[in-house]
Protein backbone atom coordinates (compact mmCIF):
# COMPACT_ATOMS: atom_id res chain seq x y z
CA UNK A 1 0.00 0.00 0.00
CA UNK A 2 2.55 2.09 0.77
CA UNK A 3 5.10 3.83 -1.28
CA UNK A 4 7.96 5.92 -0.36
CA UNK A 5 7.89 8.93 0.17
CA UNK A 6 8.68 11.42 -3.00
CA UNK A 7 12.15 13.66 -1.99
CA UNK A 8 10.96 17.14 -0.52
CA UNK A 9 10.01 19.38 -2.92
CA UNK A 10 13.04 22.04 -3.94
CA UNK A 11 11.62 25.09 -2.76
CA UNK A 12 9.41 24.51 0.42
CA UNK A 13 8.85 28.19 1.09
CA UNK A 14 7.23 29.24 -2.39
CA UNK A 15 3.45 30.40 -2.34
CA UNK A 16 1.05 26.87 -2.71
CA UNK A 17 -1.36 27.36 -5.51
CA UNK A 18 -4.81 25.84 -5.32
CA UNK A 19 -4.41 24.14 -8.99
CA UNK A 20 -1.65 22.75 -10.98
CA UNK A 21 1.32 20.47 -10.85
CA UNK A 22 3.01 21.80 -7.95
CA UNK A 23 0.40 22.31 -5.99
CA UNK A 24 -1.29 18.79 -6.58
CA UNK A 25 2.32 17.28 -5.24
CA UNK A 26 2.34 19.26 -2.28
CA UNK A 27 -1.15 18.30 -1.42
CA UNK A 28 -0.94 14.46 -2.32
CA UNK A 29 2.82 14.74 -0.13
CA UNK A 30 0.74 16.15 2.93
CA UNK A 31 -2.11 13.90 2.82
CA UNK A 32 0.03 11.15 2.45
CA UNK A 33 1.96 12.20 5.67
CA UNK A 34 -1.27 12.63 7.50
CA UNK A 35 -2.38 8.82 6.53
CA UNK A 36 1.33 7.58 7.40
CA UNK A 37 1.49 9.20 10.81
CA UNK A 38 -2.24 8.53 11.95
CA UNK A 39 -1.46 4.57 11.18
CA UNK A 40 1.93 5.02 13.18
CA UNK A 41 0.49 7.01 16.03
CA UNK A 42 -3.06 7.16 16.10
CA UNK A 43 -4.25 10.14 14.99
CA UNK A 44 -4.57 12.57 18.29
CA UNK A 45 -0.60 12.34 17.80
CA UNK A 46 -0.51 13.75 14.84
CA UNK A 47 0.62 17.86 14.28
CA UNK A 48 0.84 20.39 12.03
CA UNK A 49 4.84 20.22 12.23
CA UNK A 50 4.74 17.08 11.89
CA UNK A 51 2.96 16.80 9.33
CA UNK A 52 4.82 19.35 7.41
CA UNK A 53 8.42 17.58 8.41
CA UNK A 54 7.15 14.54 7.06
CA UNK A 55 6.22 16.05 3.51
CA UNK A 56 8.93 18.11 3.08
CA UNK A 57 6.95 21.28 3.36
CA UNK A 58 6.93 24.38 5.41
CA UNK A 59 3.92 24.53 8.28
CA UNK A 60 3.16 27.63 6.97
CA UNK A 61 2.10 26.28 3.88
CA UNK A 62 0.01 23.71 5.63
CA UNK A 63 -1.38 26.64 7.97
CA UNK A 64 -2.77 28.46 4.89
CA UNK A 65 -4.51 26.24 2.80
CA UNK A 66 -5.82 23.64 5.83
CA UNK A 67 -6.78 26.58 8.54
CA UNK A 68 -5.95 23.98 11.39
CA UNK A 69 -5.33 20.38 11.97
CA UNK A 70 -9.30 19.77 12.20
CA UNK A 71 -9.89 21.06 8.79
CA UNK A 72 -6.62 19.16 7.41
CA UNK A 73 -8.01 15.79 8.81
CA UNK A 74 -11.58 16.79 7.90
CA UNK A 75 -10.18 17.20 4.14
CA UNK A 76 -8.05 13.96 4.51
CA UNK A 77 -11.21 11.95 5.68
CA UNK A 78 -13.23 13.27 3.05
CA UNK A 79 -10.21 12.35 0.32
CA UNK A 80 -9.74 9.04 1.66
CA UNK A 81 -12.97 7.98 2.91
CA UNK A 82 -14.85 9.13 -0.06
CA UNK A 83 -15.46 6.47 -3.27
CA UNK A 84 -12.83 7.57 -5.42
CA UNK A 85 -14.96 5.85 -8.64
CA UNK A 86 -18.59 5.91 -10.25
CA UNK A 87 -20.71 3.42 -8.64
CA UNK A 88 -20.50 -0.13 -10.62
CA UNK A 89 -22.54 -0.64 -13.38
CA UNK A 90 -22.52 -4.60 -14.25
CA UNK A 91 -26.09 -5.16 -15.78
CA UNK A 92 -26.97 -7.17 -12.66
CA UNK A 93 -27.76 -6.15 -9.21
CA UNK A 94 -26.16 -8.86 -7.38
CA UNK A 95 -23.03 -8.21 -9.67
CA UNK A 96 -23.33 -4.20 -8.80
CA UNK A 97 -23.90 -5.08 -5.11
CA UNK A 98 -20.30 -7.38 -4.78
CA UNK A 99 -18.52 -5.33 -6.19
CA UNK A 100 -19.92 -1.90 -4.19
CA UNK A 101 -19.50 -4.14 -0.83
CA UNK A 102 -15.98 -5.34 -1.86
CA UNK A 103 -14.42 -1.49 -2.88
CA UNK A 104 -16.21 -0.37 0.48
CA UNK A 105 -15.25 -3.07 2.48
CA UNK A 106 -11.57 -2.28 1.29
CA UNK A 107 -11.46 1.26 1.21
CA UNK A 108 -12.73 1.07 4.89
CA UNK A 109 -10.33 -1.49 6.55
CA UNK A 110 -7.21 -0.14 6.34
CA UNK A 111 -5.34 1.23 9.26
CA UNK A 112 -5.48 4.85 8.36
CA UNK A 113 -8.85 4.51 7.20
CA UNK A 114 -10.19 2.87 10.04
CA UNK A 115 -8.23 5.81 12.30
CA UNK A 116 -9.42 8.35 9.91
CA UNK A 117 -13.40 6.79 10.42
CA UNK A 118 -13.23 6.70 14.32
CA UNK A 119 -11.62 10.33 14.07
CA UNK A 120 -14.00 12.07 11.89
CA UNK A 121 -16.90 10.23 14.35
CA UNK A 122 -15.22 11.64 17.43
CA UNK A 123 -15.63 15.14 15.87
CA UNK A 124 -19.89 14.37 15.02
CA UNK A 125 -19.74 15.12 19.01
CA UNK A 126 -19.86 18.51 18.44
CA UNK A 127 -20.68 19.42 14.78
CA UNK A 128 -23.51 17.30 14.15
CA UNK A 129 -24.59 15.46 10.58
CA UNK A 130 -24.14 13.11 7.86
CA UNK A 131 -20.43 12.66 7.50
CA UNK A 132 -19.84 13.87 3.30
CA UNK A 133 -18.62 10.46 2.24
CA UNK A 134 -20.85 8.30 4.19
CA UNK A 135 -23.67 10.25 1.82
CA UNK A 136 -21.67 9.88 -0.90
CA UNK A 137 -21.43 5.51 -0.18
CA UNK A 138 -25.30 6.07 0.31
CA UNK A 139 -25.72 7.83 -3.03
CA UNK A 140 -23.86 5.37 -5.17
CA UNK A 141 -25.64 2.58 -3.46
CA UNK A 142 -29.32 4.35 -4.37
CA UNK A 143 -27.74 4.68 -7.48
CA UNK A 144 -27.42 0.79 -8.49
CA UNK A 145 -30.48 -0.17 -6.45
CA UNK A 146 -32.75 2.61 -8.75
CA UNK A 147 -31.08 1.05 -11.90
CA UNK A 148 -32.37 -2.73 -10.65
CA UNK A 149 -35.53 -1.39 -10.54
CA UNK A 150 -35.71 -0.05 -14.00
CA UNK A 151 -34.39 -2.89 -15.19
CA UNK A 152 -37.20 -4.81 -13.69
CA UNK A 153 -35.06 -6.90 -11.40
CA UNK A 154 -36.43 -7.64 -7.96
CA UNK A 155 -34.76 -4.83 -5.71
CA UNK A 156 -34.60 -3.95 -2.09
CA UNK A 157 -35.31 -0.75 -0.51
CA UNK A 158 -32.70 1.69 0.18
CA UNK A 159 -33.32 1.61 3.74
CA UNK A 160 -32.99 -2.04 3.84
CA UNK A 161 -29.77 -1.90 1.98
CA UNK A 162 -28.47 0.43 4.60
CA UNK A 163 -29.49 -1.34 7.79
CA UNK A 164 -28.58 -4.90 6.74
CA UNK A 165 -25.17 -4.16 4.10
CA UNK A 166 -24.06 -0.74 4.70
CA UNK A 167 -24.35 -0.88 8.37
CA UNK A 168 -23.28 -4.39 9.29
CA UNK A 169 -19.85 -3.42 7.36
CA UNK A 170 -19.08 -0.19 9.12
CA UNK A 171 -19.84 -1.37 12.54
CA UNK A 172 -17.77 -3.79 12.61
CA UNK A 173 -15.03 -1.42 11.45
CA UNK A 174 -15.61 1.09 13.37
CA UNK A 175 -16.17 -0.81 16.56
CA UNK A 176 -13.39 -2.91 15.86
CA UNK A 177 -15.10 -6.23 16.10
CA UNK A 178 -12.33 -8.07 14.44
CA UNK A 179 -11.62 -8.34 10.56
CA UNK A 180 -13.91 -8.04 7.58
CA UNK A 181 -13.42 -10.28 4.94
CA UNK A 182 -14.47 -10.41 1.55
CA UNK A 183 -16.17 -13.63 2.50
CA UNK A 184 -18.40 -11.30 5.30
CA UNK A 185 -19.69 -9.01 2.68
CA UNK A 186 -20.88 -11.73 0.23
CA UNK A 187 -22.56 -13.14 2.77
CA UNK A 188 -24.26 -10.39 3.34
CA UNK A 189 -25.54 -9.46 -0.13
CA UNK A 190 -26.76 -12.62 -0.66
CA UNK A 191 -28.81 -12.04 2.35
CA UNK A 192 -30.31 -9.08 1.50
CA UNK A 193 -31.14 -10.47 -1.83
CA UNK A 194 -32.40 -13.25 -0.48
CA UNK A 195 -34.28 -11.72 2.29
CA UNK A 196 -35.38 -8.14 0.67
CA UNK A 197 -36.23 -8.91 -2.23
CA UNK A 198 -39.87 -10.12 -1.88
CA UNK A 199 -38.78 -13.97 -3.23
CA UNK A 200 -39.42 -16.97 -0.53
CA UNK A 201 -35.66 -18.62 0.09
CA UNK A 202 -35.25 -21.20 -2.38
CA UNK B 1 -29.25 25.76 29.34
CA UNK B 2 -27.06 26.85 32.52
CA UNK B 3 -28.73 26.24 35.58
CA UNK B 4 -26.73 28.45 38.75
CA UNK B 5 -24.42 25.94 40.10
CA UNK B 6 -25.08 24.54 43.65
CA UNK B 7 -23.43 26.11 46.49
CA UNK B 8 -19.65 24.24 47.63
CA UNK B 9 -19.36 21.59 49.64
CA UNK B 10 -18.91 22.75 53.10
CA UNK B 11 -15.75 20.97 53.24
CA UNK B 12 -14.13 20.74 49.95
CA UNK B 13 -11.03 19.14 50.73
CA UNK B 14 -12.26 16.17 52.67
CA UNK B 15 -10.95 13.20 51.32
CA UNK B 16 -13.17 11.44 48.82
CA UNK B 17 -13.92 7.97 49.57
CA UNK B 18 -14.64 5.35 47.38
CA UNK B 19 -17.74 4.06 48.72
CA UNK B 20 -20.08 5.67 51.24
CA UNK B 21 -22.96 7.99 50.92
CA UNK B 22 -20.91 11.30 50.61
CA UNK B 23 -18.82 9.55 48.07
CA UNK B 24 -21.46 8.49 45.90
CA UNK B 25 -23.39 11.94 45.74
CA UNK B 26 -19.83 13.63 44.63
CA UNK B 27 -19.92 10.75 41.79
CA UNK B 28 -23.07 11.23 40.73
CA UNK B 29 -22.86 15.08 41.02
CA UNK B 30 -19.92 14.97 38.58
CA UNK B 31 -21.19 12.05 36.33
CA UNK B 32 -24.61 14.67 35.70
CA UNK B 33 -22.24 17.81 35.24
CA UNK B 34 -20.22 15.91 32.98
CA UNK B 35 -23.77 14.37 30.56
CA UNK B 36 -24.92 18.37 30.87
CA UNK B 37 -22.39 20.20 29.42
CA UNK B 38 -21.82 17.73 26.90
CA UNK B 39 -25.38 18.26 26.05
CA UNK B 40 -25.19 21.85 26.31
CA UNK B 41 -21.35 22.11 24.36
CA UNK B 42 -20.19 18.96 22.86
CA UNK B 43 -17.61 16.37 24.41
CA UNK B 44 -14.74 18.51 23.11
CA UNK B 45 -15.46 21.55 25.35
CA UNK B 46 -16.03 19.73 28.74
CA UNK B 47 -12.92 20.55 31.23
CA UNK B 48 -11.98 19.67 34.58
CA UNK B 49 -12.55 23.09 36.09
CA UNK B 50 -15.76 23.24 34.35
CA UNK B 51 -17.27 19.46 35.46
CA UNK B 52 -16.29 20.81 38.80
CA UNK B 53 -17.52 24.11 39.09
CA UNK B 54 -21.19 22.53 37.57
CA UNK B 55 -21.06 19.56 40.08
CA UNK B 56 -19.87 21.80 43.01
CA UNK B 57 -16.79 20.26 44.27
CA UNK B 58 -13.28 20.86 44.57
CA UNK B 59 -11.41 20.29 40.97
CA UNK B 60 -8.65 18.16 43.03
CA UNK B 61 -11.24 15.64 44.23
CA UNK B 62 -11.61 15.04 40.21
CA UNK B 63 -8.09 15.12 39.05
CA UNK B 64 -7.41 12.55 42.38
CA UNK B 65 -10.62 10.17 41.46
CA UNK B 66 -10.51 10.28 37.79
CA UNK B 67 -6.63 11.03 37.07
CA UNK B 68 -7.78 13.66 33.96
CA UNK B 69 -10.97 14.23 31.22
CA UNK B 70 -10.59 11.17 29.01
CA UNK B 71 -10.35 8.95 32.26
CA UNK B 72 -13.59 10.93 33.43
CA UNK B 73 -15.16 10.84 30.10
CA UNK B 74 -14.47 6.98 30.07
CA UNK B 75 -16.21 6.52 33.51
CA UNK B 76 -19.31 8.47 32.29
CA UNK B 77 -18.98 6.92 28.63
CA UNK B 78 -19.24 3.10 30.51
CA UNK B 79 -21.95 3.91 32.87
CA UNK B 80 -24.29 5.78 30.76
CA UNK B 81 -24.35 3.54 28.49
CA UNK B 82 -24.09 0.31 29.65
CA UNK B 83 -26.47 -1.58 30.29
CA UNK B 84 -28.50 -1.11 33.97
CA UNK B 85 -30.60 -4.25 33.89
CA UNK B 86 -30.27 -7.84 33.41
CA UNK B 87 -31.77 -9.02 29.55
CA UNK B 88 -35.53 -9.63 29.50
CA UNK B 89 -35.99 -12.85 30.40
CA UNK B 90 -39.89 -12.98 29.24
CA UNK B 91 -40.05 -17.11 28.02
CA UNK B 92 -40.51 -15.57 24.37
CA UNK B 93 -37.73 -14.64 21.81
CA UNK B 94 -39.47 -12.45 19.86
CA UNK B 95 -40.49 -10.41 22.95
CA UNK B 96 -37.35 -10.68 24.71
CA UNK B 97 -35.72 -9.07 21.48
CA UNK B 98 -38.26 -6.37 21.34
CA UNK B 99 -37.56 -5.30 25.17
CA UNK B 100 -33.92 -5.36 24.92
CA UNK B 101 -33.84 -3.67 21.29
CA UNK B 102 -36.26 -0.98 22.74
CA UNK B 103 -34.22 -0.68 26.00
CA UNK B 104 -30.69 0.06 23.87
CA UNK B 105 -32.35 2.24 21.12
CA UNK B 106 -33.74 4.04 24.43
CA UNK B 107 -30.74 4.45 26.13
CA UNK B 108 -28.32 5.68 22.98
CA UNK B 109 -30.57 7.99 21.55
CA UNK B 110 -30.29 10.99 24.03
CA UNK B 111 -28.13 13.54 22.96
CA UNK B 112 -25.43 12.75 25.69
CA UNK B 113 -25.25 9.60 24.91
CA UNK B 114 -25.12 10.19 21.41
CA UNK B 115 -22.32 12.41 22.34
CA UNK B 116 -20.46 9.85 24.53
CA UNK B 117 -20.56 7.37 22.20
CA UNK B 118 -19.21 9.27 19.02
CA UNK B 119 -16.54 10.75 21.54
CA UNK B 120 -15.56 7.22 22.88
CA UNK B 121 -15.11 5.83 19.54
CA UNK B 122 -13.13 8.97 18.43
CA UNK B 123 -10.99 7.44 21.28
CA UNK B 124 -10.46 4.23 20.13
CA UNK B 125 -8.61 5.86 16.81
CA UNK B 126 -5.63 5.82 19.59
CA UNK B 127 -6.38 2.65 21.73
CA UNK B 128 -8.17 -0.17 19.52
CA UNK B 129 -10.68 -2.65 21.15
CA UNK B 130 -14.27 -2.96 21.40
CA UNK B 131 -15.75 -0.35 24.06
CA UNK B 132 -16.95 -2.38 27.17
CA UNK B 133 -20.20 -1.34 27.27
CA UNK B 134 -20.51 -2.91 23.80
CA UNK B 135 -19.37 -6.04 25.10
CA UNK B 136 -21.90 -5.99 27.35
CA UNK B 137 -24.93 -5.41 25.21
CA UNK B 138 -23.46 -7.92 22.78
CA UNK B 139 -23.62 -10.56 25.98
CA UNK B 140 -26.78 -9.49 26.86
CA UNK B 141 -28.16 -10.41 23.32
CA UNK B 142 -25.86 -13.86 23.44
CA UNK B 143 -28.24 -14.62 26.71
CA UNK B 144 -31.09 -14.01 25.08
CA UNK B 145 -30.01 -16.18 21.92
CA UNK B 146 -29.04 -19.14 24.16
CA UNK B 147 -32.15 -19.18 26.33
CA UNK B 148 -34.49 -19.28 23.57
CA UNK B 149 -32.10 -22.16 21.77
CA UNK B 150 -32.53 -24.11 25.58
CA UNK B 151 -36.06 -23.83 24.68
CA UNK B 152 -36.17 -25.13 21.58
CA UNK B 153 -37.49 -22.06 19.65
CA UNK B 154 -35.68 -21.58 16.17
CA UNK B 155 -33.24 -19.08 16.96
CA UNK B 156 -30.79 -16.81 14.58
CA UNK B 157 -27.03 -16.66 15.35
CA UNK B 158 -24.97 -13.77 17.37
CA UNK B 159 -23.48 -12.90 14.34
CA UNK B 160 -26.73 -12.67 12.52
CA UNK B 161 -28.01 -10.29 15.82
CA UNK B 162 -25.36 -8.26 16.11
CA UNK B 163 -24.69 -7.28 12.16
CA UNK B 164 -28.89 -7.00 11.69
CA UNK B 165 -30.51 -5.62 14.99
CA UNK B 166 -27.70 -4.00 16.80
CA UNK B 167 -25.50 -2.65 14.19
CA UNK B 168 -28.26 -0.93 12.18
CA UNK B 169 -29.72 0.39 15.25
CA UNK B 170 -25.84 2.13 16.32
CA UNK B 171 -25.13 2.75 12.62
CA UNK B 172 -27.98 5.56 12.69
CA UNK B 173 -27.24 6.72 15.56
CA UNK B 174 -23.22 7.24 15.47
CA UNK B 175 -23.89 8.77 11.79
CA UNK B 176 -26.79 10.54 12.35
CA UNK B 177 -28.58 9.57 10.21
CA UNK B 178 -31.95 10.66 11.54
CA UNK B 179 -34.10 9.34 14.09
CA UNK B 180 -34.51 5.89 15.54
CA UNK B 181 -38.06 4.99 16.67
CA UNK B 182 -39.70 2.55 18.28
CA UNK B 183 -41.06 1.07 14.85
CA UNK B 184 -37.72 1.27 13.50
CA UNK B 185 -36.12 -1.49 15.97
CA UNK B 186 -39.97 -3.27 15.61
CA UNK B 187 -39.24 -3.72 12.34
CA UNK B 188 -35.61 -4.66 13.20
CA UNK B 189 -36.76 -7.44 15.16
CA UNK B 190 -39.17 -8.61 13.15
CA UNK B 191 -37.05 -8.95 9.79
CA UNK B 192 -34.25 -10.71 12.32
CA UNK B 193 -36.94 -13.24 13.19
CA UNK B 194 -38.42 -13.40 9.87
CA UNK B 195 -35.34 -13.98 7.94
CA UNK B 196 -32.84 -15.92 10.09
CA UNK B 197 -34.80 -18.72 11.70
CA UNK B 198 -34.63 -20.91 8.93
CA UNK B 199 -38.75 -20.33 8.59
CA UNK B 200 -39.75 -19.60 5.48
CA UNK B 201 -41.63 -16.00 5.33
CA UNK B 202 -45.79 -16.95 5.53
Amino acid sequence: MNSQPPAPPAHPAEPVRRTGGRSARVCAAVHRAVTELIAENGAEQVTIPAVAARAGVNPTSVYRRWGDLNGLLADVASTRLAPDDPPPDTGTLRTDLLQWAERTRAAVTTPEARALLRHSIGQLATCPGTTPRMAAREQQLATILTRAEDRGEPTPALTQAVDHLMAPLYFRVILNLGPVDPADTRRLVDDLLHHHTGRCPT
